[in-house]
């Protein structure tokens, strides 16, 4: 089967990331269209060794499409997305205007790839963060039922956008030029700096939570299709520029021991452990960046209580987090 | 009362920190010594206008000192302040070398200011990431007794000294030109990285936790004066110059109220709160860098058990993590 495929937000560094897991992929492509706002449209993006210029996002632009990969704004998608689907594409929705919709499956493949059957038109992929965290704690949740996670996320500035990786260089070489470092995209200077709020001039929730905060906790409930499991999160924006890293916290309901989750992760579909309980070996964003697999490691039991583990789980952002997960799902459908 | 004072490992950045402080603080000096390793002996040092030789560290450096501010490497520190205890000086010594020693005070002053009278030559001054939580813990446990604390640390590179902040800042720059990074200081590159090993090239403990994460679950016990407090941390580095940051979640036997919380660390010595639930007010590494005080936010309700909070927690690992905290306890001694 050959299909024709859209990158809707193709401009984007998501579009891009997309753009080549296509390619390395094989995806089968019959056509392909890269469309994106009126700002970007006219600019050359290539697939294949061949050219393309960037169409102008517009309500007849799916008539042609079978799948449409969307990288937008929320709103935008919100506003795109229905229409796609009812001109017949499959929309595989990067945003977060469907994901707690449920009537819209939300899949990480290795996890509930069962679930995209039921879709209407739509399927949300889920938030970067989450991927990557569900994609290591369901092999340990099949094997030992998690019931807590308590998660702190070092994010990259690539999950806010190239304007941000921009941003994240330009601050950077001012503050080593001892230059005033006047930050745009961020409220305050990334640059050697952390940021405890994601994303970045949202009010946060009525709980104190941020948005980013709030969808760790739901999306993986919905994703695990278990909501009894409790979790907290804390998210941090870090002057990375790919790469977000994640220090897990869970507690089992059966005891696991270190060696135990290390053999099970091992096996585990999309998962590369990458860990000596003697030292030296560990994931870390600039490794992890350009890989499609989730990294993990630093895995130890928690002597804090009876049945917990720590972990450390790394993952390119734009990849699984995001492109790789999407064409993951498109190929499941295919 | 006029005291004569030595530091010793002066040359290093809580050398130069410790300095600052007793100036800053008007310390009652009346003589100070700048003392170091062979290395970096003659060099200038200035304090209050006057200009200073740095010594050469020997066994006759304490022969007319009241007050040694020690901060060098463990060996040197297991060596030399038996010595300078011995010549009739009170050690506060900044290393890991005595911390734990049952005949050794380890002190946070707003915490156990108590436990400095029972010194007997040597007071340890804990390590940084674990200052910083047990100023904001403190006042917590005295109002609702903590019974856990999952920790996680965002450390910056000045922790391990000023070889690598310059390193820092060296690979930084080779990144944003495009030209190769290669470490000296840490086993990897930090620039625009994370790496969950602290120290580095250390291997780690039995249980696969590093010694950064275990001084933080017994120093913070010994500082509380309880060891039924359960701890577990994870430990990173990131590419901050100075600041480290705690994304630090707790476990109270009373339930305790974000707004309670905030009310109780408002009134608490040495901290600052800088929260705001609404959003867009919390610490940060670069505002926390050259200030005394700990500082808090984020301060939020775990929703994923009965009676937990998360919150943010950033000091400047020189300031309060070292030097400030070092000669906190040289005030209380006078």
């Amino acid at each position: 089967m050959a299909v024709r495929v859209a990158i809707v937000g193709a401009t984007g560094a998501v579009g891009h990331a997309m753009r080549d897991v296509l390619e390395e992929r094989n995806f089968p492509v019959d056509r392909i269209k890269f469309l994106a706002s009126e700002r970007s449209a006219g600019r050359k993006m290539s697939f294949r060794g061949q050219e393309y210029a960037v169409e102008e996002l517009a309500t007849t632009s799916f008539n042609d499409v079978d799948i449409a990969l969307f990288t937008l704004p929320k709103k935008l998608s919100r506003e795109f997305s229905p229409i796609a689907a009812r001109a017949g594409a499959v929309v595989i929705d990067n945003s977060n205007a469907f994901r707690m919709d449920p009537d819209v499956p939300l899949v990480v493949p290795e996890v509930n790839a069962h679930a995209i059957k039921a879709h209407k038109g739509i399927i949300a992929n889920p938030n970067c963060s989450t991927i990557q965290m569900v994609v290591v704690l369901k092999p340990l949740h099949d094997a030992a039922k998690i019931t807590r996670v308590v998660v702190t996320t070092f994010q990259s500035v690539s999950g806010t956008g190239r304007e941000a990786m921009d941003e994240l260089a330009r601050l950077s070489r001012q503050v080593l030029d001892q230059k005033a470092a006047v930050p745009e995209v961020y409220p305050f200077s990334i640059a050697f700096n952390c940021i405890p709020e994601i994303p970045s001039r949202t009010p946060f929730e009525p709980n104190a939570y941020t948005e980013e905060e709030m969808k760790m906790v739901n999306e993986t409930r919905k994703i695990m299709e278990d909501p009894s499991i409790r979790i907290t999160a804390t998210c941090v924006r870090v002057p990375v520029f790919i790469g977000h890293s994640e220090s897990v916290n869970i507690e089992t309901a059966r005891k696991l021991t270190a060696g135990e989750a290390r053999a099970i992760l091992s096996k585990a579909a999309g998962v590369r452990v990458k860990d000596d309980p003697k030292g030296g070996v560990f994931p870390m964003p600039i490794e992890a960046a350009g890989k499609d697999e989730t990294f993990v490691g630093r895995i130890r039991e928690d002597e804090s209580i009876e049945r917990g583990l720590n972990m450390w789980i790394v993952a390119d952002n734009l990849r699984k987090g995001a492109a790789t997960n999407a064409v993951q799902i498109a190929q499941h459908l295919i």
